[in-house]
């Protein structure tokens, strides 16, 4: 069992996967909070709509980071709430050593493609541009650098010549939508072991 | 109906599943010739069991590709046997402009991972020490670069942790076998177009 916060900058349409994972008995987890460094965003919504306390952390000076006193500020409601461990779930912005020390081998993202391709941003469209015929999606541990964790499991999806990048993205969004439980599942049970950048389900 | 020149390197078990799917009339192509860079590989006996013309190109002095005089050597042979395209089934040279340039847009390989992850030698030994949980293969056009053509058709395959390179090279082989006949059948009835990098399959 883990106690789940959640860091997300968009709609969050991962997070309510993970709450119908929770309802469906099929993930043992409880989401403790959620954070978002979008104010508008309507993940913190989707957060208060079940009685989940939900955070703006105003991330300024950085753009493209969580650092300095926003880490700090985050760390520090993730702590209080009780979280043991952090799920990304659409969060734009690199997260940094202050808070993968804080929950160490305990941050997880989730990536729209089958990792080491089209690590960045809209790995959907880079997908599509590449010509790609198969990609898909990665549940990893974060670490320092972008997109280059130990991956917990992978998941392909189909890439065909008529796509547009939207197509391609909401494909692949259904395949996140059950990759994401079931990995925090063999999280939430203790089943992953880190071993180099090789994760081992036992 | 595509007359088909193959160079391989090794024991040529990409063209013993051309032959099958030949013999299965799931591939309209004749193999006109094999061409290998290595005296003693069993894809040249393969081929000769079959009555297939088989040829050794010395490639000295050059280690890791084809040129030169090996190359002029080779798309003579090939020209002589009337291929019209060529499959690269386990070469292990890079092949340069030249015969790119006598067989443009023709000249298919298969690579034992989904690229652009993976590129370059062992792919599956890549794929199990990055602890990529899925891999795959990838019948491309050959460009000028290191497995960097337009890509025809990918297949994905599980990873397990519990994989040796070994296992996991056997594993996605087995795709090969289906993926590289059924490439080449879209090449032979014409159905591939390269728009860009994309290759569209009407």
């Amino acid at each position: 069992m883990i106690n789940l916060g959640v860091l997300g900058s968009g709609k969050g349409s991962n997070l309510g996967a993970i709450f119908d994972a929770i309802d469906a008995r099929k993930l043992d987890t409880r989401v403790v909070c959620v954070l978002s460094d979008n104010s508008g965003a309507f993940i913190l919504d989707r957060a208060r709509q079940r009685g989940v306390p939900a955070f703006h952390i105003d991330c300024a000076p950085f753009k493209t980071k969580l650092d300095g006193d926003a880490q700090a500020r985050a760390i520090a409601i993730l702590r209080e709430h009780g979280a043991d461990a952090i799920a990304l779930a659409g969060f734009m912005r690199m997260v940094k050593p202050g808070l993968l020390q804080a929950f160490p081998h305990r941050v997880v993202n989730i990536h729209p493609a089958l990792l080491p391709a089209f690590p960045g941003l809209e790995a959907w469209s880079q997908a599509v541009a590449y010509g790609a015929k198969v990609s898909g999606c990665t549940v990893h541990f974060v670490d320092a650098g972008m997109d280059t964790g130990p991956i917990i499991l992978q998941k392909p999806v189909p890439v065909f010549d008529t796509d547009t990048p939207q197509v391609l993205h909401a494909r692949i969004q259904e395949q996140e939508h059950s990759a994401y439980p079931e990995a925090l599942q063999l999280l939430s049970q203790g089943r992953l072991k880190i071993e180099g950048r090789v994760v081992k389900i036992s």
